[in-house]
């Protein structure tokens, strides 16, 4: 394995000049230093990171918050976090830095991961893949200094420093989605969610309650459980029983559109019967019956961002608005125009 | 934040003292050692594991290599992987050891990525999540010096030293499935796979080889590429029309086998023709349809055993047997009882 001296050595310069090139120092001519990157390249040279940890207080990896489940399957379930993941990796892997994983199973574990992450593994970049309101992790990390974070979800607090946001435009998503089943013909849309603490979930609901309230219609919220499904047949039948004439439904992710789907079937009714518009466009959509009508909102390319945002702050340190990730509605079979 | 002086203190100790107990030295008594750690509890202490990892040149950490995957949506369609991570993670969180993932989109990617986790981010402990035959990547963690190595997957390889497996008996796997399509009366059998060089899928293959010879019956693989659905259902046709009378099928995994049932409607044909199983019993299970009868293969409990055995090699540093985590069969709707 090559050293510093080594690549000094064949670049014609003193270890120390090399070291300067290597970071970049202005005391370094840019011939120099381009002489220096040559000789790195020729002989495949990687600086211990650990060292410059030690020297810089830092790592070059990037930490990923996922949200707390209390279930063991309900993250896998989601396809989302995966895709974001491999959206972070694929920039991490260009600029030579790492990816490390912070879960948990309760709030007080997530947190002590993240302790970890950041007091050991010097960690001071981090992405959570989730935004939740309160949430006693994110006030954990924000309180840390000099980390640099990208929340990938919804600015529920727009004046903190050095924290950026990278999101789709959820309100504008929820609206076009009801807009979409008005369009349709459908006059009753029920809003499906697990939890309106979660932002993504509760700007849906806005933008879905602001198209409704443009067509002078009425909206309204069904919760259900990500896990007990005997409740969730209960709390379905309830609200089908009290608002007869229910056409149509927009659930807040893929999974609570499947969920919906299944519980139908569970108590007999057509699923043809109902309209149902999901969100993330994931491939469940496809086996979906009827396949699934979704609104793609990019998850890789929400990790790229997120990622990119995150070493760009490492160099500027500055602070920049946040980004926000197009989505689209990709029409599927569970939307049909509703006949008249 | 506490540093080493402020719990010899608490101690009683005199700082070399107390490090020598944080590394557990046999210089140091029990009480001495028990002295400290409450110290350290109480002060909340973390070492800096950078300064350690110089020391030690290795790091807190364990390494997850994921398989490489061309499209970006495959991995995050596969349940399995994020539940083995959070098992991995569930051990790592108790250890206060960190996770680092490893992915690419080559095998020349996820290379380079995992020399950056060696390399730069001093990794010395590793788990694959993938078995493949004459994979480039694991060649080359196998040449690196000083690597404790898990694989979740087939042993290939029995020799290496370093390298412990944590599979399930998929051989076993694969015959429990067809003994049970055929104890459910079918004999026209198909296996359905995507990649004969992953190992879990070869090994499935052979114990259906297996328990359809035991039964005189002759067994067929039909392979399917995880992408083009358009070759799929050209495969499939050709299949059904060359070997009429096809009762069932064992699919390599939930995947394949919603795979399956999609290709089935696509071609105007009941999903109910045809007796269906997978593996993973992942939460797709219950959204197809019909429900997917599928082989539980435990993924939670193989990442935490995984990183268990990492862990205890860490101190051990002998070598023990593969690990084998139990299968089960959950029976759904997808292979009833077949009428004569």
């Amino acid at each position: 394995m090559a050293t510093i001296k080594d690549v000094a050595k064949l670049a014609g310069v003193s270890a120390s000049t090399a070291s300067r090139a290597l970071h970049d120092s202005s005391m370094i001519s840019e011939a120099t230093k381009e002489r220096v990157r040559q000789a790195m390249a020729e002989l495949d040279y990687s600086p211990n990171y650990s060292a410059q940890n030690l020297v810089n207080r830092q790592s070059n990896t990037i930490g990923i918050v996922l949200p707390v489940r209390e279930s063991q399957e309900s993250l896998g379930n989601n396809p989302f976090f995966m895709q974001i993941i491999q959206g972070i990796s694929s920039v991490c892997s260009e600029n030579n830095y790492m990816v490390s994983l912070a879960s948990g199973r309760t709030d007080e574990e997530l947190k002590k991961n993240i302790e970890t992450l950041i007091r050991s593994g010097n960690i001071r970049r981090i992405i959570f893949l989730y935004s939740k309101k309160g949430d006693p992790v994110f006030q954990y990390v924000k309180k840390q200094k000099n980390i640099a974070c990208v929340v990938v979800g919804e600015a529920y607090e727009k004046s903190a420093v050095g924290i950026q946001y990278v999101d789709n435009n959820n309100i504008q998503a929820g609206k076009d989605a009801a807009d979409f089943l008005i369009n349709k013909g459908y006059r009753k849309i029920i809003f499906a969610s697990t939890d309106m603490d979660e932002l993504v979930q509760a700007q849906r609901y806005q933008g879905y309650c602001q198209s409704l309230a443009e067509h002078s219609l009425e909206g309204k919220n069904l919760t259900l459980s990500r896990i007990d499904s005997q409740g969730n047949t209960q709390h379905l039948q309830a609200l089908l029983a009290e608002h007869p004439g229910i056409q149509a439904f927009v659930a807040c992710d893929d999974i609570m559109a499947i969920r919906l789907q299944r519980l139908f079937k569970e108590m007999g009714v057509s699923a043809d019967d109902y309209a149902i518009l999901g969100f993330n466009n994931s491939w469940v959509t496809e086996i979906a019956s009827p396949a699934l009508t979704s609104v793609d909102i990019f998850p890789y390319e929400l990790g790229e961002k997120a990622a990119g945002q995150l070493l760009q702050t490492a160099k500027q340190d500055g602070r920049s608005a946040a980004v926000i990730i197009p989505h689209r509605i990709i029409e599927r079979e569970s939307t049909p125009k509703l006949e008249q």
